[in-house]
């Protein structure tokens, strides 16, 4: 089987080219078939690709001069979504050129063209960013929205629990995942209308191939007892980031704690492998490759400063939902709920209220 | 100087009355001014002081039959506020039989029974829940709210900013506490309009005891750098239990890791002042005891399931609020609001749409 190629945005992420080229390699060092479509400045690409031999006959470089700027507004971006490194990555895909992209750019503008790109598919009124995340359990755990959409109905909130279990089928293996709303307490009664309207919506529903168990507290996230964590992107956003933070927070006091005495340093070479389990868990790059869900086509965020290692795993993210078919899932589910109706009830999309 | 005393809700929480008293009693031991309000079932009461002795006769017991149930609906528990233990020791703060109250019972029931016996003070619209969190600095962080108001405005969360400031200078010691909002982004366009707004007015502000930093992201809540989180009770409670539940994450994994082989646990052996400085660091009982701040009136809330010395931290936290005049703090500084108007425009209520 050949494998479509992905399209890299070479000049995105905080290091830029070289590590985006040695990501690539390192993915394809795993995975012999990867082909790429780099896209960027040509000579500092040649360049990247000087130490890495194997991946000049793998690659195509489609070279362009603009760059879309860490903090640009993405209204701003979106206007040279033709010029910039990033807008012809995707535009890649929307042409058929490669199969997915993957970008370490600007999180809103690469949203943005995305959106305007390769639309949204049909029945999914918005796309969600999802990403992986450890938990104590065999596989890990997929949460979303992570901050593309700041406010969420109910129908968002049904919607991105279908694309969630697609891709953690693809993850985990799983026929159903097991699915959950995050909220601010595990009774039905608690949180907003939404999110009640969205539960019922979810518990009614039959024949989606997942195992909805309702709400989840933020505390539960990583237990192992969810597949997939749905939430609206405000929330999902201060999720993430609450527990990226406190993983760093631990690990620090951690160091501050093993440096304190003579004793302490002893004990930290003595008991090192086990440290360094627990870093290579919580090492952000091991799980990097967060994904827009519910577009016509694959397109993978690289986090900003991951290193070589993450880009690697971004690469290999965007090949497997390619390989796994991760659009013909949520389109196969969508039409499942589209033939329901969502248990009968026509269901109006919801006003702005959404909390 | 005489200490009012504080009325302890004997029968809430998960362990019920001996480790309410039990709790007071540590706190008495470490401050011996401390007087109380023992509120429950006199014989269990009694019973739970006989192991106690010094408690005797440091304390009254205020005899009643009826309990708050942990799941019930707060308006339920409203109907029996003349009744029950958690309603009768928030009743004795507004009687003045007391000088505060401490729960570990129903948190809900605990915040209307309070809001209805104490009302909320002039210029506050809503009380709000407030807690301190470890941080890697030299004093803890307090965020508000924790989940007291699902949807807030922009002028529930000035409010909040000056509530938990005043809480702040009691703690830190600092004149001007650094005051952020929680926002999925720093920049000044990130987020809701009411955040948004908020933000404006707490920039105008002019002579409030508090230095305004901006936005905060939730990555960054333990790293020191602030001394007040803001943010509305729906993101507050997702936050707090992220953050909860990944210190109990990491833990587990470290656990997992140090007994994985053995010389990892050799290492832990020699590394135990470490491990144990670390524990003692995330020990939810060391930082027990949430806030309902915005009332005329001291209510602290004690964690379900925090043990003895869990309590007595919260029963500290109860008296340190009193002798630090917490109420008459938050008065001074919405006076100085008040005057200005928040920056000489009026600010009206916004609608419900806030998110």
């Amino acid at each position: 089987m050949t494998l479509p190629r992905i399209a890299i945005d070479a000049m995105g992420g905080d290091e830029g080219v070289r590590v985006m080229i040695e990501g690539a390699a390192l993915a394809r060092r795993r995975h012999d078939r990867f082909k790429f479509l780099l896209v960027g400045d040509e000579a500092r690409i040649r360049k990247a690709l000087e130490t890495h031999p194997g991946m000049t006959e793998a690659s195509e470089i489609l070279h362009c001069d603009d760059v879309v700027g860490g903090d640009e507004k993405p209204t701003n971006a979106l206007r040279r979504a033709k010029t910039t490194s990033m807008g012809l990555a995707v535009n890649a895909v929307k042409k058929g050129d490669a199969g997915a992209a993957v970008s370490a750019g600007n999180t809103g503008a690469l949203m943005a063209m995305s959106k305007l790109a390769l639309r949204t598919m049909p029945g999914i009124d918005r796309p969600a960013l999802a990403a992986l995340l450890p938990t104590l359990g065999e596989s890990d755990v997929i949460m979303l929205d992570l901050g593309a959409n700041r406010e969420c109905d109910a129908r968002n909130l049904v919607q991105f629990a279908i694309m969630g279990a697609a891709y953690s089928r693809i993850v985990t293996g799983r026929d159903k995942p097991r699915v959950r709303l995050l909220n601010i307490g595990s009774e039905e009664t608690k949180g907003t209308e939404d999110l009640q309207d969205a539960s019922a919506q979810l518990r009614e529903a039959r024949g989606l191939a997942m195992q909805f168990d309702g709400f989840l507290e933020a505390d539960k996230i990583n237990r192992g007892e969810v597949d997939v964590v749905v939430t609206d992107g405000f929330s999902g956003n201060i999720a993430l980031k609450a527990i990226e933070g406190t993983a760093r927070f631990v690990t620090d006091l951690l160091k501050n704690a093993f440096t304190s005495s003579l004793r302490s340093k002893i004990g930290f070479l003595v008991s090192r492998p086990a440290t360094e389990l627990l870093k290579h868990h919580l090492d952000p790059n091991n799980h990097n490759g967060a994904v827009f869900l519910g577009l016509n086509g694959v397109v993978v965020k690289s986090h900003g400063s991951a290193n070589a290692a993450g880009v690697a795993n971004a690469v290999a993210v965007a090949a497997r939902l390619l390989e796994d078919k991760l659009i013909q899932r949520i389109a196969g589910d969508m039409t499942s709920l589209d033939e329901q109706q969502l248990g009968g009830k026509p269901v109006p999309r919801a006003d702005s209220s959404a909390a």
